[in-house]
Protein backbone atom coordinates (compact mmCIF):
# COMPACT_ATOMS: atom_id res chain seq x y z
CA UNK A 1 0.00 0.00 0.00
CA UNK A 2 0.97 3.52 -0.85
CA UNK A 3 1.02 6.79 0.64
CA UNK A 4 0.91 9.67 -1.41
CA UNK A 5 3.36 12.88 -1.95
CA UNK A 6 0.62 14.83 0.40
CA UNK A 7 2.66 12.55 3.46
CA UNK A 8 5.98 13.90 2.93
CA UNK A 9 6.21 14.68 6.36
CA UNK A 10 5.23 10.88 7.32
CA UNK A 11 7.48 9.59 4.51
CA UNK A 12 10.41 11.55 5.47
CA UNK A 13 9.87 10.17 8.86
CA UNK A 14 9.53 6.78 8.22
CA UNK A 15 12.40 6.61 5.37
CA UNK A 16 14.89 8.06 8.19
CA UNK A 17 13.61 5.00 10.59
CA UNK A 18 14.58 2.60 7.99
CA UNK A 19 18.07 4.48 7.27
CA UNK A 20 18.72 4.08 10.94
CA UNK A 21 17.85 0.26 10.71
CA UNK A 22 19.68 -0.20 7.53
CA UNK A 23 23.22 1.32 9.39
CA UNK A 24 22.52 -1.56 12.02
CA UNK A 25 21.91 -4.40 8.90
CA UNK A 26 24.91 -3.04 7.28
CA UNK A 27 27.43 -2.98 10.52
CA UNK A 28 25.90 -6.52 11.02
CA UNK A 29 26.73 -7.88 7.71
CA UNK A 30 30.42 -6.31 8.09
CA UNK A 31 30.96 -7.55 11.52
CA UNK A 32 30.03 -11.01 9.58
CA UNK A 33 31.89 -10.57 6.59
CA UNK A 34 29.21 -11.58 4.24
CA UNK A 35 28.97 -9.55 1.13
CA UNK A 36 24.98 -8.22 0.66
CA UNK A 37 23.53 -7.26 -2.84
CA UNK A 38 20.48 -5.89 -2.98
CA UNK A 39 18.57 -6.99 -6.68
CA UNK A 40 16.22 -4.54 -8.11
CA UNK A 41 13.61 -4.56 -11.36
CA UNK A 42 10.55 -4.26 -12.93
CA UNK A 43 8.14 -7.91 -12.58
CA UNK A 44 9.68 -10.45 -14.63
CA UNK A 45 13.12 -8.81 -15.83
CA UNK A 46 14.98 -12.06 -15.07
CA UNK A 47 16.21 -11.47 -11.14
CA UNK A 48 15.30 -15.26 -10.11
CA UNK A 49 16.29 -17.16 -13.39
CA UNK A 50 19.79 -15.23 -12.88
CA UNK A 51 20.27 -16.12 -9.39
CA UNK A 52 18.93 -20.03 -11.00
CA UNK A 53 21.97 -19.17 -13.16
CA UNK A 54 24.39 -18.21 -10.99
CA UNK A 55 23.45 -21.73 -8.62
CA UNK A 56 24.14 -23.67 -11.85
CA UNK A 57 27.34 -25.49 -13.19
CA UNK A 58 29.50 -24.22 -14.62
CA UNK A 59 28.99 -20.50 -13.82
CA UNK A 60 29.03 -21.23 -10.13
CA UNK A 61 32.40 -22.11 -9.86
CA UNK A 62 32.61 -18.16 -10.64
CA UNK A 63 30.96 -18.14 -7.24
CA UNK A 64 33.55 -16.39 -4.24
CA UNK A 65 31.52 -19.34 -1.84
CA UNK A 66 28.47 -20.26 -0.26
CA UNK A 67 25.17 -18.32 -1.31
CA UNK A 68 21.93 -17.58 0.43
CA UNK A 69 18.78 -15.41 -0.65
CA UNK A 70 16.19 -13.53 1.27
CA UNK A 71 12.91 -13.62 -1.74
CA UNK A 72 10.96 -10.41 -1.50
CA UNK A 73 7.39 -11.22 -2.72
CA UNK A 74 4.07 -9.49 -2.00
CA UNK A 75 2.68 -13.42 -0.78
CA UNK A 76 3.93 -16.08 -2.47
CA UNK A 77 7.01 -18.99 -1.97
CA UNK A 78 6.97 -19.03 -5.91
CA UNK A 79 10.56 -17.60 -6.28
CA UNK A 80 12.00 -18.95 -3.31
CA UNK A 81 10.74 -22.22 -4.40
CA UNK A 82 12.28 -22.10 -8.00
CA UNK A 83 15.75 -21.09 -5.74
CA UNK A 84 15.70 -23.80 -3.44
CA UNK A 85 14.78 -26.58 -6.45
CA UNK A 86 18.44 -24.74 -7.89
CA UNK A 87 20.16 -25.92 -4.71
CA UNK A 88 20.17 -22.34 -2.72
CA UNK A 89 19.19 -21.96 0.60
CA UNK A 90 16.31 -19.29 -0.19
CA UNK A 91 14.40 -17.74 2.37
CA UNK A 92 10.91 -15.74 1.45
CA UNK A 93 10.37 -12.48 2.61
CA UNK A 94 6.73 -11.45 2.19
CA UNK A 95 6.04 -7.74 2.23
CA UNK A 96 1.99 -8.00 2.06
CA UNK A 97 0.77 -5.00 0.51
CA UNK A 98 3.95 -3.01 0.16
CA UNK A 99 5.56 -2.92 -2.73
CA UNK A 100 9.11 -2.59 -1.33
CA UNK A 101 11.16 -4.55 1.18
CA UNK A 102 12.35 -2.22 4.14
CA UNK A 103 15.66 -2.66 6.31
CA UNK A 104 13.42 -4.26 9.66
CA UNK A 105 11.87 -6.96 7.13
CA UNK A 106 15.77 -7.58 5.98
CA UNK A 107 16.61 -8.12 9.93
CA UNK A 108 13.66 -10.31 10.28
CA UNK A 109 14.83 -12.40 7.90
CA UNK A 110 18.25 -12.73 8.52
CA UNK A 111 16.87 -13.36 11.76
CA UNK A 112 14.95 -16.43 10.90
CA UNK A 113 18.30 -18.17 8.42
CA UNK A 114 19.98 -17.90 11.53
CA UNK A 115 17.27 -19.43 13.68
CA UNK A 116 16.96 -22.18 10.40
CA UNK A 117 21.21 -22.46 11.34
CA UNK A 118 22.44 -20.55 8.22
CA UNK A 119 25.37 -18.78 9.82
CA UNK A 120 26.06 -15.19 8.31
CA UNK A 121 29.72 -15.58 9.09
CA UNK A 122 29.58 -18.86 6.72
CA UNK A 123 28.14 -16.91 3.93
CA UNK A 124 30.23 -15.46 1.32
CA UNK A 125 27.31 -13.66 -0.35
CA UNK A 126 23.55 -12.59 1.02
CA UNK A 127 21.63 -12.02 -2.10
CA UNK A 128 18.60 -9.57 -1.70
CA UNK A 129 15.71 -10.52 -4.35
CA UNK A 130 13.10 -7.19 -4.40
CA UNK A 131 9.80 -6.26 -4.79
CA UNK A 132 9.46 -6.45 -8.86
CA UNK A 133 9.02 -2.67 -8.75
CA UNK A 134 10.92 0.26 -10.72
CA UNK A 135 9.71 2.88 -8.16
CA UNK A 136 9.72 2.80 -4.54
CA UNK A 137 12.57 0.01 -3.34
CA UNK A 138 14.54 2.85 -4.63
CA UNK A 139 14.10 4.66 -1.46
CA UNK A 140 14.48 2.33 1.08
CA UNK A 141 18.62 1.08 1.63
CA UNK A 142 18.34 -2.84 3.35
CA UNK A 143 22.10 -2.36 4.94
CA UNK A 144 23.56 -3.74 0.87
CA UNK A 145 27.01 -3.23 0.19
CA UNK A 146 26.08 -3.72 -3.52
CA UNK A 147 22.85 -2.56 -5.51
CA UNK A 148 22.25 -4.31 -8.78
CA UNK A 149 19.70 -2.82 -10.95
CA UNK A 150 18.47 -5.22 -14.02
CA UNK A 151 16.93 -3.70 -17.60
CA UNK A 152 15.77 -6.71 -19.85
CA UNK A 153 16.44 -6.13 -23.79
CA UNK A 154 12.24 -6.41 -23.66
CA UNK A 155 11.68 -3.27 -21.95
CA UNK A 156 12.64 -0.62 -23.65
CA UNK A 157 15.95 1.37 -23.80
CA UNK A 158 14.14 4.46 -22.02
CA UNK A 159 13.45 3.12 -18.79
CA UNK A 160 16.82 4.87 -17.20
CA UNK A 161 15.02 8.20 -18.21
CA UNK A 162 11.93 6.93 -17.01
CA UNK A 163 12.55 5.38 -13.91
CA UNK A 164 15.99 7.55 -12.71
CA UNK A 165 15.98 7.65 -9.29
CA UNK A 166 16.32 3.95 -9.49
CA UNK A 167 19.03 3.83 -12.17
CA UNK A 168 20.84 6.66 -9.96
CA UNK A 169 20.74 4.09 -6.86
CA UNK A 170 22.67 1.37 -8.90
CA UNK A 171 26.25 0.87 -8.35
CA UNK A 172 25.58 -2.08 -11.08
CA UNK A 173 23.33 -2.14 -13.94
CA UNK A 174 22.71 -5.54 -15.42
CA UNK A 175 21.19 -5.81 -18.97
CA UNK A 176 19.02 -8.93 -19.07
CA UNK A 177 17.60 -11.79 -21.63
CA UNK A 178 20.59 -10.23 -24.00
CA UNK A 179 20.08 -13.56 -25.69
CA UNK A 180 16.66 -11.91 -27.22
CA UNK A 181 18.37 -8.45 -28.05
CA UNK A 182 17.66 -9.08 -32.12
CA UNK A 183 14.05 -10.63 -31.68
CA UNK A 184 13.01 -7.60 -29.39
CA UNK A 185 15.05 -5.05 -31.68
CA UNK A 186 17.16 -4.04 -28.83
CA UNK A 187 18.57 -0.46 -29.35
CA UNK A 188 22.09 -1.51 -27.74
CA UNK A 189 23.74 1.82 -27.90
CA UNK A 190 20.31 4.31 -26.81
CA UNK A 191 20.18 1.63 -24.01
CA UNK A 192 23.88 2.37 -22.79
CA UNK A 193 23.75 6.01 -23.64
CA UNK A 194 20.70 6.70 -21.20
CA UNK A 195 22.73 4.78 -18.74
CA UNK A 196 25.75 6.51 -19.30
CA UNK A 197 23.55 9.69 -19.00
CA UNK A 198 21.02 8.81 -15.89
CA UNK A 199 23.50 6.42 -14.14
CA UNK A 200 27.08 6.92 -15.10
CA UNK A 201 28.03 5.90 -11.48
CA UNK A 202 27.05 2.37 -12.56
CA UNK A 203 29.34 -0.49 -13.87
CA UNK A 204 27.01 -1.83 -16.43
CA UNK A 205 27.41 -5.89 -17.57
CA UNK A 206 25.26 -7.85 -19.93
CA UNK A 207 24.01 -11.06 -19.55
CA UNK A 208 21.91 -13.92 -20.26
CA UNK A 209 20.61 -16.40 -17.48
CA UNK A 210 19.62 -18.89 -20.69
CA UNK A 211 23.09 -18.91 -22.44
CA UNK A 212 25.36 -18.03 -19.77
CA UNK A 213 26.76 -15.42 -21.45
CA UNK A 214 28.46 -12.29 -19.37
CA UNK A 215 27.65 -14.45 -15.80
CA UNK A 216 31.57 -14.47 -14.97
CA UNK A 217 31.72 -10.59 -15.92
CA UNK A 218 28.96 -10.17 -13.25
CA UNK A 219 30.72 -12.45 -10.47
CA UNK A 220 33.93 -10.20 -11.03
CA UNK A 221 32.48 -7.22 -10.61
CA UNK A 222 30.14 -8.06 -7.57
CA UNK A 223 33.30 -9.47 -5.79
CA UNK B 1 7.17 7.25 -2.35
CA UNK B 2 5.61 4.96 -0.61
CA UNK B 3 4.51 4.75 3.12
CA UNK B 4 3.88 1.21 4.79
CA UNK B 5 1.84 -1.02 6.40
CA UNK B 6 2.12 0.37 9.61
CA UNK B 7 0.43 3.59 8.27
CA UNK B 8 -2.95 1.61 7.48
CA UNK B 9 -5.09 4.22 8.84
CA UNK B 10 -3.60 7.14 6.98
CA UNK B 11 -3.39 4.79 3.88
CA UNK B 12 -7.13 3.98 4.41
CA UNK B 13 -8.27 7.44 4.98
CA UNK B 14 -6.50 8.26 1.79
CA UNK B 15 -7.88 5.56 -0.08
CA UNK B 16 -11.73 6.43 0.50
CA UNK B 17 -10.43 10.27 0.16
CA UNK B 18 -9.35 8.68 -3.82
CA UNK B 19 -12.64 6.85 -4.04
CA UNK B 20 -14.31 9.87 -3.81
CA UNK B 21 -12.73 11.95 -6.08
CA UNK B 22 -13.15 8.76 -8.83
CA UNK B 23 -16.92 8.63 -8.18
CA UNK B 24 -17.08 12.43 -8.98
CA UNK B 25 -14.52 11.32 -11.75
CA UNK B 26 -16.91 8.73 -13.02
CA UNK B 27 -19.96 10.47 -13.55
CA UNK B 28 -18.18 12.79 -15.92
CA UNK B 29 -17.43 10.88 -17.46
CA UNK B 30 -20.70 9.08 -18.30
CA UNK B 31 -22.09 12.40 -18.75
CA UNK B 32 -19.83 13.42 -21.55
CA UNK B 33 -20.72 10.06 -23.13
CA UNK B 34 -16.71 9.03 -23.35
CA UNK B 35 -15.28 5.34 -22.27
CA UNK B 36 -12.47 5.54 -19.87
CA UNK B 37 -10.30 2.91 -20.14
CA UNK B 38 -7.47 2.51 -16.95
CA UNK B 39 -4.52 0.97 -18.78
CA UNK B 40 -1.97 -1.02 -16.14
CA UNK B 41 1.21 -3.33 -16.09
CA UNK B 42 4.90 -3.05 -14.88
CA UNK B 43 7.21 -0.80 -16.81
CA UNK B 44 8.01 -2.17 -20.39
CA UNK B 45 4.89 -4.67 -21.05
CA UNK B 46 4.00 -2.52 -24.01
CA UNK B 47 1.43 0.19 -22.67
CA UNK B 48 2.72 2.79 -25.23
CA UNK B 49 3.08 0.27 -27.98
CA UNK B 50 -0.36 -0.83 -28.01
CA UNK B 51 -1.08 2.63 -27.99
CA UNK B 52 1.01 3.41 -30.80
CA UNK B 53 -0.64 0.49 -32.76
CA UNK B 54 -4.40 1.91 -31.88
CA UNK B 55 -3.81 5.01 -33.59
CA UNK B 56 -1.95 3.41 -37.07
CA UNK B 57 -4.20 2.00 -39.64
CA UNK B 58 -5.40 -0.42 -40.45
CA UNK B 59 -6.52 -1.29 -36.83
CA UNK B 60 -7.93 2.39 -36.44
CA UNK B 61 -10.64 1.96 -38.85
CA UNK B 62 -11.69 -0.68 -35.77
CA UNK B 63 -11.41 2.11 -33.05
CA UNK B 64 -15.21 3.68 -32.25
CA UNK B 65 -13.77 7.42 -32.90
CA UNK B 66 -11.93 10.08 -31.45
CA UNK B 67 -8.97 8.97 -28.49
CA UNK B 68 -6.98 10.61 -26.37
CA UNK B 69 -4.67 9.57 -23.61
CA UNK B 70 -3.63 10.72 -20.38
CA UNK B 71 -0.02 9.39 -19.69
CA UNK B 72 0.97 8.53 -16.10
CA UNK B 73 4.98 8.84 -15.84
CA UNK B 74 6.88 10.22 -12.61
CA UNK B 75 8.77 12.84 -14.47
CA UNK B 76 8.97 12.84 -18.29
CA UNK B 77 7.36 13.36 -21.42
CA UNK B 78 8.28 10.65 -23.56
CA UNK B 79 5.48 8.36 -24.25
CA UNK B 80 3.32 11.58 -24.38
CA UNK B 81 5.75 12.73 -27.54
CA UNK B 82 5.58 9.05 -28.74
CA UNK B 83 1.77 9.22 -28.80
CA UNK B 84 1.63 12.87 -30.41
CA UNK B 85 3.69 11.49 -32.98
CA UNK B 86 1.37 8.76 -33.66
CA UNK B 87 -1.25 11.81 -34.28
CA UNK B 88 -3.17 11.09 -30.65
CA UNK B 89 -3.75 14.00 -28.32
CA UNK B 90 -2.08 12.83 -25.64
CA UNK B 91 -1.00 14.98 -22.49
CA UNK B 92 1.42 13.53 -19.53
CA UNK B 93 0.46 13.56 -16.10
CA UNK B 94 3.24 13.56 -14.29
CA UNK B 95 2.82 11.35 -10.58
CA UNK B 96 6.17 13.15 -9.41
CA UNK B 97 7.56 10.89 -6.46
CA UNK B 98 4.38 8.80 -6.60
CA UNK B 99 4.34 5.30 -8.03
CA UNK B 100 0.70 5.19 -9.45
CA UNK B 101 -1.84 7.76 -10.74
CA UNK B 102 -4.90 9.01 -8.54
CA UNK B 103 -8.10 10.21 -9.42
CA UNK B 104 -7.17 13.73 -8.30
CA UNK B 105 -4.43 13.44 -10.71
CA UNK B 106 -6.15 12.40 -13.64
CA UNK B 107 -9.22 15.49 -13.05
CA UNK B 108 -6.28 17.72 -13.60
CA UNK B 109 -5.43 16.16 -16.54
CA UNK B 110 -9.07 16.29 -17.56
CA UNK B 111 -9.19 19.00 -17.36
CA UNK B 112 -5.84 20.40 -19.02
CA UNK B 113 -7.45 18.68 -21.88
CA UNK B 114 -10.41 21.05 -22.52
CA UNK B 115 -8.41 23.91 -21.34
CA UNK B 116 -6.79 22.96 -24.65
CA UNK B 117 -9.77 22.73 -26.59
CA UNK B 118 -10.31 18.96 -26.41
CA UNK B 119 -13.92 18.44 -25.10
CA UNK B 120 -14.68 15.21 -23.59
CA UNK B 121 -18.33 14.88 -24.84
CA UNK B 122 -16.20 15.02 -28.34
CA UNK B 123 -14.19 11.81 -27.15
CA UNK B 124 -15.30 8.24 -27.80
CA UNK B 125 -12.54 6.88 -25.41
CA UNK B 126 -10.11 8.17 -22.96
CA UNK B 127 -7.10 6.17 -22.40
CA UNK B 128 -5.11 6.52 -19.10
CA UNK B 129 -1.54 5.00 -19.35
CA UNK B 130 -1.11 4.19 -15.56
CA UNK B 131 2.49 4.34 -14.34
CA UNK B 132 4.42 1.12 -14.71
CA UNK B 133 3.90 -0.68 -12.24
CA UNK B 134 2.43 -4.06 -10.92
CA UNK B 135 1.56 -2.93 -7.27
CA UNK B 136 -0.06 0.22 -5.91
CA UNK B 137 -1.58 1.33 -8.87
CA UNK B 138 -4.11 -1.42 -8.24
CA UNK B 139 -6.01 0.23 -5.35
CA UNK B 140 -6.23 3.50 -6.93
CA UNK B 141 -9.50 3.94 -9.03
CA UNK B 142 -9.19 6.84 -11.39
CA UNK B 143 -13.15 6.81 -12.18
CA UNK B 144 -12.75 4.19 -15.11
CA UNK B 145 -15.17 2.09 -16.70
CA UNK B 146 -12.76 -0.39 -17.69
CA UNK B 147 -9.60 -1.72 -16.26
CA UNK B 148 -6.96 -3.22 -18.89
CA UNK B 149 -4.21 -4.94 -17.17
CA UNK B 150 -1.21 -6.14 -19.87
CA UNK B 151 0.73 -8.81 -19.22
CA UNK B 152 3.88 -9.37 -21.38
CA UNK B 153 4.91 -13.12 -22.75
CA UNK B 154 8.41 -11.65 -22.12
CA UNK B 155 7.79 -11.66 -18.09
CA UNK B 156 6.57 -14.71 -17.04
CA UNK B 157 3.29 -16.98 -16.55
CA UNK B 158 3.37 -16.46 -13.44
CA UNK B 159 2.85 -12.88 -12.43
CA UNK B 160 -1.20 -13.14 -11.75
CA UNK B 161 0.01 -15.53 -8.83
CA UNK B 162 2.59 -12.74 -7.90
CA UNK B 163 0.69 -9.66 -8.10
CA UNK B 164 -2.82 -11.10 -7.27
CA UNK B 165 -4.33 -7.47 -6.53
CA UNK B 166 -3.80 -5.97 -9.63
CA UNK B 167 -5.00 -9.19 -11.80
CA UNK B 168 -8.04 -9.88 -9.57
CA UNK B 169 -9.33 -5.99 -10.28
CA UNK B 170 -8.87 -6.33 -14.12
CA UNK B 171 -11.70 -6.82 -16.42
CA UNK B 172 -9.80 -7.23 -19.53
CA UNK B 173 -6.24 -8.64 -19.34
CA UNK B 174 -3.90 -7.93 -22.07
CA UNK B 175 -1.69 -10.72 -23.21
CA UNK B 176 1.49 -8.90 -25.50
CA UNK B 177 4.12 -9.41 -27.57
CA UNK B 178 2.73 -12.81 -28.63
CA UNK B 179 4.72 -12.20 -31.55
CA UNK B 180 8.00 -13.07 -29.26
CA UNK B 181 6.27 -16.20 -27.73
CA UNK B 182 8.39 -18.92 -29.19
CA UNK B 183 11.45 -16.90 -28.62
CA UNK B 184 11.12 -16.65 -25.17
CA UNK B 185 9.38 -19.95 -24.56
CA UNK B 186 6.13 -18.63 -23.32
CA UNK B 187 3.99 -21.43 -21.76
CA UNK B 188 0.49 -20.10 -22.54
CA UNK B 189 -1.38 -22.54 -21.64
CA UNK B 190 0.36 -21.83 -18.03
CA UNK B 191 -0.34 -18.26 -18.02
CA UNK B 192 -4.34 -18.83 -19.17
CA UNK B 193 -4.80 -21.41 -16.14
CA UNK B 194 -2.85 -18.91 -13.90
CA UNK B 195 -5.36 -15.87 -14.70
CA UNK B 196 -8.39 -18.00 -15.02
CA UNK B 197 -7.69 -19.11 -10.90
CA UNK B 198 -6.56 -15.40 -10.13
CA UNK B 199 -8.88 -13.81 -12.28
CA UNK B 200 -11.50 -15.62 -13.67
CA UNK B 201 -13.85 -12.29 -13.85
CA UNK B 202 -11.50 -10.86 -16.82
CA UNK B 203 -11.35 -11.20 -20.25
CA UNK B 204 -8.48 -12.63 -21.78
CA UNK B 205 -7.31 -11.37 -25.43
CA UNK B 206 -3.41 -11.95 -27.27
CA UNK B 207 -1.83 -9.31 -29.29
CA UNK B 208 0.85 -7.93 -30.81
CA UNK B 209 1.60 -4.60 -31.34
CA UNK B 210 4.26 -5.43 -33.91
CA UNK B 211 1.78 -7.46 -36.20
CA UNK B 212 -1.48 -5.93 -35.15
CA UNK B 213 -2.57 -9.63 -34.19
CA UNK B 214 -5.82 -9.33 -32.14
CA UNK B 215 -5.78 -5.47 -32.23
CA UNK B 216 -9.68 -5.54 -33.59
CA UNK B 217 -10.64 -8.20 -31.37
CA UNK B 218 -8.59 -5.93 -28.21
CA UNK B 219 -10.95 -2.91 -29.45
CA UNK B 220 -14.35 -5.04 -29.64
CA UNK B 221 -13.91 -6.20 -25.97
CA UNK B 222 -13.40 -2.46 -24.87
CA UNK B 223 -16.11 -0.92 -27.32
Amino acid sequence: MCGTTRQLPVAHRLLEHNDTLAATNRERFHNAGVRVLNLLSSPGSGKTALLERLAAAPPQSALPGRMAVLVGDLATNLDARRLQAAGLVALPLHSGQACHLEASMVARGVDALEAEGVALADLAWLVIENVGNLVCPAAYDLGEELRLVLLSVTEGEDKPFKYPAMFRSADVVVITKIDLAAAVGFDRSAALAALARVAPQAAVVEVSARSGEGIGRLVDLCR
